[in-house]
């Protein structure tokens, strides 16, 4: 892979502006091999999620950062991860994304996840934080709310979560607990505290009430952050087709000139969100996740189709890495290893030149990300 | 580029069945980025429509036909455009298109655009006409009818709109004002002029009326003229996944031998629009307006998707251009350049042999277009 | 085509686990067009069948078989194959498709075709059978229930069906006849029984309710057998959108840890049902059908699509071969040529080594197959 864009983007440290704790403890096979699958953990079944596109990649591309030859079995991979033991193995992989800002959702994480800090200090990076507003909505339900008092209890506790010193954004999961199919408008409060009374009588719990969602929404359109939402593919509890961006066009409209919106992931509906970004100033796009799931080999083609109609300004890099430090050094390598062959191409074919290709690498690489999180004011 | 199938689509005169008039009076830069995003109109925002895939390609294809250096900044290109005029531009645009037959859809264009006839003389082509539907209904309204009268008062308006010389087809944006998810029957006029009373009541105005638009659908039908219908992405009012043509699948079940439905634009739909022309006779597909915004560099990834399963016979080119000259010959290139090179790379790969390529290349480029507006009665 | 990857393949007797009988008598030219298409049959049209993906891939990939040059006209083609005669030419495109079992669907074929036997005599193959379902129940209701009885009597039918020898999977059309966005949970037998008296009122025939359908898929649950399920594109009376195989997720959620699901066709929703394969356990895809129908030149396309976080041990081959007996050849041959097109890129991009590709390949020609449907216990 060579070329003045990928050269650029080796150089670039990335803003990774949605990611989580990476794993501190030893991890076994199965350990690991839990943390491979994207909601599929079949113990007893003979199925590896080591024989997936991303096992192909941990073997290919993270092997040789444990000073293993390429294509090493998982279980010699395994072996030797253990003996570096988890400190030294997020080390290089968080070292290998080369990063230079950290968006970190702590609102989910695995067991013994690495704090914001911990990981900042292994990646060498800025950590800010990004609030997961069902998190705050089910802390409220668990410390105990009258039914009518919810509204306001969740709005206080919204705000106050997104004062603390480094929070940057918030996000929410609406598109895998009710799908984006939601009426757009702000529901009134009553509305919601009979929504609130309903949940609240079962034990609270997951949040997945349609209007307690929209609530959650609209008050992120209150708190001014950006908000992050997931899109497509993602959590294993999801319907892919109700995670489709285009069902949230009513909602967008209704808050367009409001806050920051980032559709994360996207796959499939990559086109979809790119069309929703070409379409709305607020709303911007990533195709995390799915770069380490597709690995290198096809990052490119994904790339593509998000860049088909998208403005260039509209594009940021996330990993929403979670788990094995690996997916940090994947979904980088991913990132500039797609980006880079897809904008080179343009500019050997004359399609574009080099200046307008560099830049555009940088905008999607970190420029994006800092104007619209305005890291130059935070960071 | 090069290849005998290129060669072949180079030679050969278009029919884009498929357009709008082209802005007349001078363009300063906000109006002229005003122009080229669709639905993306967002000043003081910092960002530039010239960022996207559609400028690149602007600035690199079309700054030459300015007698401009490819790659000429935004800046320089406006004004070299400005320098030369609209007139001369236009005629530059459309000259470069290389067209015979342009079916212009005059129910909507920007403020000062061409009349038809002055499409033909700047592109040294014949101009047919296409008539917008809602934009009947709505002057049916505009100009007052009682609600039981509307039903009939537009069916007579359309047959007297398309009675006019020169029209060759009607057009609806049903998939923009309510989505293809429409009953497929045909509404009965009680029920219709109920529909009406509502719709008149507020003003008239934009028809968005799912009843009322079924009754323009089959109106289209008693017509007998070919049938453009948007699908997929378009306009900024739309909501993406209502405009997915398998929506229709019902009602194009029930038309089915009555007149020839083409789906216009079709991305990120393609592959669905497709599905159609394979399994009804009467429908076909073009991938107008995402040539321009995809550009060269990725119009090909677009039709091999709306040529993996459809009939030879029923793909179509349209530019679907409107506003800025620019949009004819960057719809003109892509689609020479994208279907020459996926054609090509068949022979090469010995897929097909050339006789045949050079059939399908002028099958799509005109030829299907000319069969299902009989042009060879008609012009 | 080259490559270690492709002569593993070529080499590899493939598991053609969903196919139908060809045909055994002549076929004259709108015969043979009338089998081409799917579902679009137009006489009069001057549309031919030909004019296709698929048809150039039978001009270049069959003819050679029939003795003819590449590209050979439709006309002498098909002279070539009524001279050959239906025995010879099903003989010879069974042996090219070089297949060592053979899964028929005995509920669907052409007037005229192949028993399973004739079908593994051709081919030198061991043919096993699939019981579609809706036939089971539509001969329920052909011989005569009582509504109250029908819930029991379909079970019992079924459960004779798959307990003659060599049966070894059910098969649903459930995606055609309702659509999948079903009510996931099973429906009680009073349901089932008034919905049943709805159908046989109507004098039963062509089972498309969705009670129905429920309680046809709760049936293939009990009775333990793989089930293959169409999905996205396939037979002319279905609604893509309502196809997409994402609207099962929930009854795929609630009927996990049951029996494997295997999804067949797929098109244009591969992604989706990889998606679905990525996260249950029990889910399987295949690109049948699609496979002949976009031909070898666009096969790779979309086996890349349906591979990008699919794992590797869930996708199977099937040809859906229904009628001509060209579609084994084809669909045996675009199956080889995408799938080693694609891993033979892996392999020289270093992305993977041959042993692991090599291994790809053999899983999903044959091994994922014969691990499905424990073809070692019954073949």
């Amino acid at each position: 892979m060579g070329g003045a864009v990928h050269e650029e983007l080796t150089a670039l440290p990335l803003v990774d502006h949605h990611c989580h704790g990476v794993t501190t403890g030893p991890l076994d096979r199965p350990g690991f091999e839990g943390l491979l699958g994207e909601g599929g953990r079949w113990p007893g079944s003979g199925l590896s999620p080591f024989d997936t596109p991303l096992g192909l990649a941990v073997r290919r591309h993270c092997a040789p950062l444990l000073d293993l030859p390429r294509h090493t079995p998982a279980e010699e991979y395994l072996a030797r991860r253990a003996d570096l033991g988890a400190a030294e193995v997020n080390r290089r992989f968080l070292r290998a994304a080369h990063t230079s800002v950290l968006c970190v959702d702590t609102g989910y994480a695995p067991a013994g996840a690495t704090s914001p800090g911990q990981l900042a200090q292994a990646a060498d990076a800025v950590a800010h934080e990004v609030v997961r507003l069902e998190t705050v909505a089910e802390a409220v339900a668990a410390r105990g709310v009258e039914p009518d008092a919810y509204p306001e209890a969740f709005r206080a506790a919204a705000e106050e979560a997104v004062r603390r010193p480094g929070v940057v954004a918030v996000k929410s999961v609406a598109a895998y607990r009710t799908g984006f199919a939601l009426d757009p408008a702000r529901p009134p409060d009553a509305e919601v505290a009979a929504a609130a009374r309903r949940w609240l009588a079962h034990g609270g719990g997951r949040l997945a009430d349609p209007v307690l969602e929209r609530h959650l929404l609209w008050a992120a359109v209150d708190l001014g952050l950006p908000l992050q939402l997931h899109a497509g593919f993602g959590d294993a509890d999801l319907r892919l087709h109700r995670a489709d961006p285009a069902l949230l066009t009513d909602w967008l409209r209704l808050t367009a000139g409001t806050i920051p919106v980032l559709l994360l992931h996207c796959w499939p509906y990559q086109r979809q969100a790119a069309y929703l970004a070409a379409v709305f100033e607020q709303v911007h796009l990533d195709v995390g996740l799915t770069l380490h799931h597709v690995g290198p080999a096809r990052a490119r083609a994904v790339l593509a189709e998000a860049l088909e109609i998208a403005p260039f300004r509209k594009l940021l890099y996330s990993s929403d890495a979670c788990g094995p430090a690996e997916f940090y050094a994947l979904g980088a390598l991913a990132f500039r290893q797609g980006l880079a062959g897809l904008l080179q191409d343009l500019v050997d074919a004359d399609e574009t030149d080099l200046r307008d290709a560099l830049r555009i690498a940088r905008w999607a690489g970190a420029e994006n990300a800092r104007r619209v999180y305005r890291f130059s004011d935070v960071s």
